[in-house]
């Protein structure tokens, strides 16, 4: 069963609000490092997995891509995305990861970001990115870090006062499904080691580009409060890789 | 200044008492997985960087390489080296790691355990390494994870009654010198982030071949009281790379 907890209207509502929703890629921390490890994008053939708001579809567009595929499963997320300039020349399509099947072959990039936690067979949706692929082609992708995900609770190991007093990690090698809490509802997400992210692409003979785990920029370390404790464990994860020539 | 502190009679003492300092490999929990991570190693010429007793000089030895050459700072684990069947076999230098200048060009293999999470200077190391290496050569090394070195402590967060609750992350992205308690004494290592681990040999054009976060084996999890929380949280990581031919 994927979940499509965008879809839900209370959740949606709240997720709405957030300061990546409204703003976009500038707000989200991790944005920087995600687009230095893109591959250059104009005139590339560009697919993006959970696609949302189509943040980074319309940045595709903007880079001049060819051509670019936005794919989700909830109705609500592309609705909006639909509503913003550019939309038109978008493909747009409503589904589960787990159930679009694109061309063999079709694209020169493949990029998804925050999205591959929901996913329950990793090595499944790899296999998948890598027929879809062109030679030569690129995997950029963004999940939560392991040592996030790892315990479960997602949330700070706190004192008496509610001060973090360090991020718990607990459970690391028992992988899977986590239910957590996320914007007040319970959502799940599937735990994997960092070891699991990266050896379904070493099986599929992918070369390895990068590995990052972002770090707020220092604009949003001073103006954001809380955002100093980001310093303290990783919540992200991006990798990139290219399939072979 | 570089850390000596195996020279150190108390230390060594403690260390030489430890399963893995009295039985070798086999009671190394995560020697299954550096080992799968090796290239063949017959005719090969191998180097070993912060060798220790020489465990991993004797088994590449023992797997036929042409030469093997072990490195350690240590006077003492490299004397109890040298009392091994077939140590003579063997050149032993004693040395620290910055230290020590291999030929260009002379080894087909360098390997490390335990050991890079004393060095300062990572960058620098990696560029020896690689210049040390032969065209097509592999680099394989173990230090201690990340999520273990981070907060600095070293230890399980614990309730009243000294059980184990989940294990402290803090300070992730404060990369730098931790002093920490092994074996009763203080300590000196440098932690790094993940991405610090992999970026020099992503800077050096290094191919990852693989990475891997060890988990005991169902044997040593059956017979070593406490091996169980061995898999709340990753303790080491191993890396392998090579150098483009």
């Amino acid at each position: 069963m994927k979940q499509n907890k965008y879809d839900d209207a209370a959740f949606f509502d709240k997720y709405a609000a957030m300061a990546r929703s409204v703003e976009g890629l500038s707000a989200a921390g991790e944005w920087p490092a995600f687009q230095a490890m893109l591959p250059p994008l104009a005139g590339k053939y560009v697919l993006d997995l959970g696609c949302g708001y189509g943040w980074h579809c319309f940045y595709a567009q903007a880079q001049g891509a060819a051509a670019v595929t936005g794919v989700d499963i909830s109705a609500k997320m592309l609705a909006r995305a639909q509503q913003a300039p550019g939309a038109e020349r978008i493909s747009w399509r409503q589904a589960a990861m787990e159930d679009y099947h694109p061309e063999s072959g079709a694209f020169d990039v493949v990029l998804s970001s925050l999205a591959f936690h929901y996913v329950a067979d990793w090595p499944a949706l790899c296999r998948k990115v890598v027929q879809a692929l062109k030679p030569g082609g690129s995997f950029v992708f963004s999940v939560e870090h392991p040592v996030f995900t790892a315990a479960g609770t997602q949330a700070w190991h706190c004192d008496d006062e509610g001060k973090p007093l360090h991020w718990p990690v607990d459970h690391y090698f028992s992988t899977g499904r986590r239910e957590t809490c996320f914007l007040g509802e319970s959502v799940v997400k599937y735990h994997r080691t960092l070891t699991d992210w990266l050896a379904p692409l070493f099986a599929l003979q992918l070369h390895v580009n990068g590995l990052s785990e972002p770090q707020p920029s220092t604009h949003l370390l001073a103006t954001v409060p809380g955002m100093q404790d980001e310093l303290r464990r990783p919540m992200m994860l991006i990798i990139s890789v290219s399939k072979p020539a």
